[in-house]
């Protein structure tokens, strides 16, 4: 069958990034009764965003503003920085991916941790990148040795989460801040924040948006609990942000989604609260990881990762708990498989969760 | 400032498909009353989809099914196909774009009318494609010209909708089914049926997923009046489907846009009425314009493209209908520059549109 495919696109291999919950649900033919294997946030979104999208579906027959003017604007009151810093899109997935095209041609040089966020590496293997990985250092990104990398390979692109998933951990800003004020030039740092709020006060190193060497990622699919409305941004130099806007489908975005993120942004009180939520459930798991002898990261996302011990181990655990209708999932790669990705839940669905990792863990 | 963006995209001009509404009335400091310039529905979406999508708004934390099973099965079944010949994706604007990318290395010859969709030669100047045009013949795309060029300049791309926008008008199954039997081995027809539903029946040729030659488009964003929740879908041999399942963001479409196009596929009756009452709408431009001396031509879509005389014309009578609160849009080039694009409006709504058509017509 001859279809014309780019070269690129011929030789990319018909995986994808993540098996989604529904997809095993109908392989298995159970429903989970727990999901808590996609960092989705246990506590929801907004009631005020969600009551201005239930009026805003009245207008669904309107594409939304391929500016996203009013959403950028209240962005860029937030972070201080100005609307044309501010690129909106589906999600920072979107993001990504319009950056790695932006940025790498077939054959470039791509840094990232080995065992980092795999829809990055989708990407940069979608439009031909040759992407490098570095090891974690323990259980933390490794950044001297990201930095070090992309220095030697002169690598546009470089990627980074701070906080990280899979495991959780985070770095302090002094020490993001040193990895952005060694990027070189021809270079850009994507350093992905969806979990920032997770993370202590002050992790995040001040936005600078005169450094057209960073991008900095930000979701409203974690704290704001909208990952399946899909809105992400990215905040950056005006001249990379042009980029996206060059490249971007302009009338992308779901209007709904832009309406609810906007009015989330208003309900700073909910962010508090499932800041707190989160971090008692966070608290929880890891007491019940000290309970059954098992170590635990300390965690500033909405997920722990806890040691089972081997990847054997880990992927069992994980079948076992799907077994009892608990949907989780692992990171991918030696050395990091033999922890599995433990997200939080709420306080009410606690015991329930208990229960099948107790279960699952004595069936073993 | 050096940014190390990739020769194509540094070569991009700034510029965009389409300036949106919002945008002209952050510029004039005034609201449109009537929003019939960018072939949005006057009839919205289906009452049954809006109350399941209020209802799925309660699970906006968790992603969308990456695979889009239920929607597919559903899709599939209606056009006989299989669900791995469907490929869905944020509104067809964003699977053009994909193809684009998987079709076309930079400096490859796309064919494309002269006045077709701005969107689509966005995508292909944004993936560094030459794009090739052919004139309209009259108010009609020129399939035999688009086949000669695609096979001359031997072409991986050429882009073809039916009905077309802007112009309206709409070529019978025959002759689509020439175009098709007609392309090439390593070419690729996109046939963007997206206001199929509003033509006559019978105009779109049967589908045969056998062909690898050609794609489907069809969309939830006219007929179904979902244009701010983007989703749209190709059908088309499973080879080239599986090449959108290679490049797509996975989890990039947005879960309650889904259920609410799932449910509509339910609600046939609201189509139906959709279609009886954008007839009527299209009717009462046509008598109007008849009424003033302008030929309209007849329209297979929801909108009408009306002959004011010239390129000038055309601008001032925009100009003037944004004046009176009216938002509309005309063809971008010669010739078909001398005509407006009206979108038909609810019969409510057509006294307030049509004092202000005269009006501005009066102030030429």
């Amino acid at each position: 069958m001859a279809i014309p495919f780019t070269t690129t696109v011929q030789n990319l291999p018909a995986t994808t990034p993540f098996v989604g919950p529904e997809t095993l649900q109908r392989q298995s033919g159970k429903a989970f009764k727990l999901r808590i294997g996609a960092n989705e946030s246990a506590w929801g979104m907004s009631p005020k965003a969600r009551a201005a999208m239930i009026e805003a579906l009245h207008d669904s027959r309107f594409y939304a503003d391929p500016e996203s003017h009013d959403l950028r604007t209240a962005l860029a009151e937030q972070h201080g920085v100005s609307i044309d810093e501010i690129a909106i899109d589906a999600g920072v997935d979107t993001l990504l991916g319009l950056l790695v095209r932006m940025l790498i041609s077939p054959g470039d040089k791509v840094v990232t941790s080995f065992g980092g966020y795999p829809t990055f590496n989708y990407h940069v293997a979608g439009y031909g990148g040759d992407l490098q990985t570095v090891p974690y250092k323990g259980l933390y990104e490794d950044a001297e040795a990201l930095l070090a990398a992309t220095q030697s390979l002169q690598a546009p692109l470089v990627y980074f989460a701070n906080p990280d998933n899979p495991m959780g951990t985070c770095h302090p800003a002094d020490t993001v801040q040193c990895l952005i004020d060694g990027i070189p030039e021809n270079s850009v740092l994507a350093l992905d924040e969806a979990y920032i709020e997770f993370a202590a006060e002050g992790t995040a190193p001040a936005i600078d948006t005169s450094n057209p060497r960073v991008l900095r990622f930000r979701t409203f699919s974690k704290a704001w609990g909208m990952a399946g409305q899909r809105v992400g941004y990215a905040i950056g130099h005006r001249d990379v942000i042009t980029g996206f806007n060059k490249t971007r489908n302009h009338f992308g975005l779901n209007r709904v989604a832009q309406i609810g993120a906007l009015e989330s942004l208003q309900d700073q009180d909910f962010l508090q609260q499932v800041i707190t939520l989160n971090a008692a459930a966070r608290e929880r798991i890891m007491v019940m990881a000290a309970e059954l002898g098992l170590y635990a990261e300390p965690s500033s996302t909405n997920f722990v990762a806890v040691d089972v011990g081997s990847k054997e181990r880990a992927t069992a655990m994980i079948a076992a708990l799907a077994e009892r209708e608990v949907f989780m999932r692992m990171p991918g790669v030696e050395p990091l498989n033999r922890y599995i990705r433990v997200g939080t839940c709420k306080a009410e669905d606690f015991d329930f969760f208990q229960h099948a990792f107790k279960d699952s863990l004595a069936s073993l």
